[in-house]
């Protein structure tokens, strides 16, 4: 008998495709004899927000919900053969749903869609609100299948800190005692972050090993809006991995059932919750000491990769769109961006450009752009924006007064942000977005201008953390971007002479400061105190404090970090700064 | 003695201005002999969503906290006077915050700011998140002051229904057992929507009632975002209503000490939680019988004047604005906006109009914005957009395609965007957005072009209810909207005899088919049993699925009814519709 664990995407709510993996895994050589596992929601979809409410959802849900039971009963499976399946149970009275919870059901000869367990540590700090939507289960299960045992938790139960009134790993333990089992399931849904992979590793590596059981875990995997799946699903065994999924694609491994061995006496190892922010946030690292953010790795760049490329991907593909559209400024976040599409772009995709230069366009932006796209064989349209700039002008002049200043640095970034999207709708193309963390902390992009986009692809890349994984592109594909684009001043070319450096503090100062306060809650205080410059923190923290109505406009940012914009980071836009 | 009801506003974060409040009032006459008792949260502002994680946030805070202090005990106050203040109580450890509850302390000349009662109930649902940011309180509490002795609520603690594991006003109940109180305190900062304070009325006057004490309810007013708090602090006792607070306005109140009565031993009365959208947010009416959606009545149509008023104005002010500047485009959405700034209009603010006519823009949308102007005394600005839109459909003939269908319809509203914009710029005034929630609801409205704006002022209104706005102004103010604006089909004008209503249902169908979908989350077939016709209501929850992406990117609407648009309503963007 093996456990097979199927890392496995489905679009949320598509219950047609969910029910047809079912169906198809059925006919397969590997289906009997063995115990499949499924990631927690595999029969909706995670994470469903208020959609888990309405009713059509709710509806459609018991359909698919009754086509698995009738075709189950139909099947007559033998004894050894079970599936356990993340999904949603809801209690109802009159009619009308009282409750929902987040469970785990049992397929198999003797049950028909059973639940078996009920999700206890319901996260409910920074992107994620479960709180709002389940109700918590209250008991540990030890389930029993053809004479094997297995304790069962649901993603976050293995991951009690402070702030959670119970400890499903202690009490698998304590309802072990003395029982052998023959090992954990985690099924889980658990977003993606820069280093995640590890510190779940290692929180598998010190249960397993503490228990003295082997530890089978089951993740999602694929991208929803902001968040993404890493996947990442596998066995743990005797002080080792057995077996491991792909990261960043959907993949099924096995592995077979040990021998049942009596779970040790231990004392569950504590997560550390040193820091302030980690007690309402567990899972980000503890307060950073250093006075520099920390570099990119190549192996951060090379997972940076995967995400951005399953971001991306998956969410055209959701918008049930296929072809990709670019405004290129010549500077090195559109040449980013684009590198990174033409990486990856697969069979039957396009991509295309648009230069649009203005009268602050230097001729080195359109060498840029120009051989940019010669490198990676995308078309590239100069589309440009002057004259359309000077009869704006000529038509305040008339009517109100000279446009100058802030005014005539936006009128060009919106016009483009018009044309791109004039393009994109006759072409049918996904605009990408293509401003940086660094730029959307401070407020250095125009609203309804460069800001525009259906999704952001380096909204959660820092600006030094850009050139890092340009740098890293031109390493490993043989520099697609031109050098000239990593070495140039940054500018947003909408003034003379204008560059970001002259009004903002260095980058990696910036950037420092901005990690600080973002991620690790930092005080103007604490920054200086990190030998920061005063004058730069005051500036930073003004700054992005009184950019919030900006972000709060802004297109979903694939996540990359514990620590990210978006649905994570909920802040007033009205506050005394 | 008597008890004084400090209904305010202070931006959250100002602890200048709070603490000058608290200073103010102990120079007044009324300050000695009697007890203050001030709104939830009075200390900090409320909601703080993640601002209160921020350590630059808890430094000021503490700062503020150390400055009452001081200031407190050199006031050498009469033992007959007492201060009851909402703040926060952050427990540290390590010198990092560990946990925050949501509290009222005490100030008299016994306590020096003492944690008196933390609160029970933490909402959860819709626009709430207090389960992420507090730890609920485990006691309920009676206070005793100068031989007086009054039963301590916060806001929710007086709305138990199911899914609250206690009810603190059973539990104050039970603690009195025998004992004489004078009276119950509610320290709310309880948000508007329409028909609320109804809804608190009745609460407030069963809970009087049925425990025989004199009800002593505080709220918050003014506007935060999108959430308006509308006071209507009040003195409930002996069945009726003793004195009540302005809505909408800051203001005080004051009510004498009451004999203390023993508390009535009877039920108290269960909020009806009928309908399945009322466990999630219990406070929405239940489940509508109707066939049409309900038409606004004159006193519905008074408060929501109101409410758009204080919405609008804290708005500005707080984003360091202080004028307006509205995009006519003589339909009845952006009329309706200009009048009523003209309406909510203060002295030393401004109104700008800008008219943009396009190819398509008729005679008679001149007229209106010409005559509306006129009217209301506004400087209208006439910017045609037609070269504009003529030059860009060049450019793309000559590098794309000839420009037609969406890209043709899309651009003009685009330009208008980019220049309503520019114009904001240049004045610095704050464009105010005219998009109805009808429009909003479908994704009739082009991203980045009409959708544009600051604040969103009819947002939360459909398009009937625009419509029967509009119809009650003109009755209270003499017609200040002309009446063709009122009677012409609504059109777009982006082409050619375009009109709403060939592309959608009738206003009074879409709208009905809308809030069974939005606000209490009915099916497809919930609808269809309505009697509401299938093909509409098809079309309708499709459009209104699809058009996600598009509300993502939208500014923050004032929100006026129970179910909104924005932070309370939670949907994945990409999902299987």
């Amino acid at each position: 008998m093996q456990i097979y664990i199927h890392q496995t995407h489905h679009t949320i709510a598509d219950f047609d495709e969910i029910f047809s993996y079912l169906e198809k895994l059925s006919k397969s050589s590997d289906f009997e004899g063995n115990i499949h596992i499924f990631p927690e929601l595999f029969l909706t979809g995670y994470p469903l927000q208020d959609l888990c409410l309405q009713r059509d959802f709710i509806n459609k849900y018991h359909i698919l919900f009754t086509r698995i039971k009738d075709w189950w009963k139909d099947l007559n499976i033998s004894s050894d053969t079970a599936l356990l399946i993340g999904g949603l149970d809801y209690e109802f009275e009159n009619d009308l749903p009282k409750s929902i919870e987040n469970v785990v059901f049992e397929l198999s000869n003797k049950e028909n869609l059973k639940k078996v367990y009920t999700k206890q540590l319901l996260p409910n700090y920074d992107i994620f609100d479960e709180m709002k939507y389940f109700k918590p289960g209250s008991e540990s299960k030890i389930w029993e299948f053809a004479g094997k045992k297995f304790g069962l938790l649901i993603c976050e139960d293995m991951w009690h800190s402070a702030q959670y009134p119970v400890d499903p790993v202690k009490e698998l333990q304590e309802l072990a005692n003395g029982q052998e089992l023959n090992g954990i399931f985690n099924f889980s849904a658990s977003p993606y972050n820069l280093g995640k992979e590890q510190t779940r590793l290692n929180r598998i590596a010190e249960i397993s090993k503490c228990l003295n059981l082997p530890f089978y875990y089951v993740n999602r995997v694929g991208s929803e809006d902001e968040i993404v799946f890493d996947g990442g699903s596998l066995v743990h065994s005797q002080g080792e991995i057995k077996q491991k999924a792909l990261s960043f694609t959907q993949d099924i491994i096995s592995s077979p059932v040990e021998e049942a061995s009596t779970v040790s006496n231990c004392e569950i190892p504590i997560i550390e919750a040193h820091s302030w922010e980690s007690l309402f946030a567990p899972r980000l690292e503890t307060r950073k000491e250093g006075t520099r953010l920390k570099e990119l790795t190549d192996k951060d760049c090379e997972e940076i990769l995967h995400a951005l490329n399953i971001g991306i991907q998956d969410y055209t593909r959701k918008c049930g769109m296929n072809n990709f559209l670019v405004a290129l400024s010549g500077g090195m976040d559109s040449a980013l961006v684009i590198a990174l599409l033409r990486l990856f772009l697969k069979e039957g995709q396009t991509i295309e450009a648009v230069y649009m230069p203005g009268q602050f366009s230097a001729t080195l932006s359109w060498e840029i752009s120009m051989k940019i796209c010669k490198t990676l064989g995308i078309k590239l349209t100069t589309l440009p924006i002057k004259f359309l700039h000077s009869s704006v002008k000529n038509e305040f002049n008339q009517n109100f007064e000279a446009m100058e200043g802030l005014a005539d640095e936006n009128i060009q970034s919106r016009l483009r942000g018009a044309l791109i999207y004039a393009r994109s709708n006759q072409s049918g193309a996904m605009v990408l977005n293509t401003s940086n963390k660094s730029e959307l902390s401070v407020g250095y992009s125009t609203l309804y201008g460069d800001s525009v986009g259906a999704i952001s692809v380096l909204g959660d890349l820092y600006k030094s953390e850009v050139y890092t994984l340009a740098r890293y592109i031109n390493k490993k594909y043989n520099d697609i971007i031109p050098e000239e684009v990593i070495t140039r001043p940054a500018s947003a070319e909408l003034r003379e002479n204008q560059e970001d450096q002259h009004s903002l503090p260095p980058y990696e100062i910036l950037d420092t400061i901005l990690e600080g306060h973002l991620s690790y809650r930092y005080s103007k205080e604490d920054l200086i105190e990190m030998k920061l410059p005063q004058e730069d923190v005051a500036k930073t923290l003004r700054l992005c404090n009184i950019s919030e109505y900006k972000r709060k406009q802004f297109c979903p940012i694939i996540k990359l970090k514990a620590k990210s914009f978006g649905f994570g980071r909920r802040m007033p836009i009205c506050k005394k700064n």
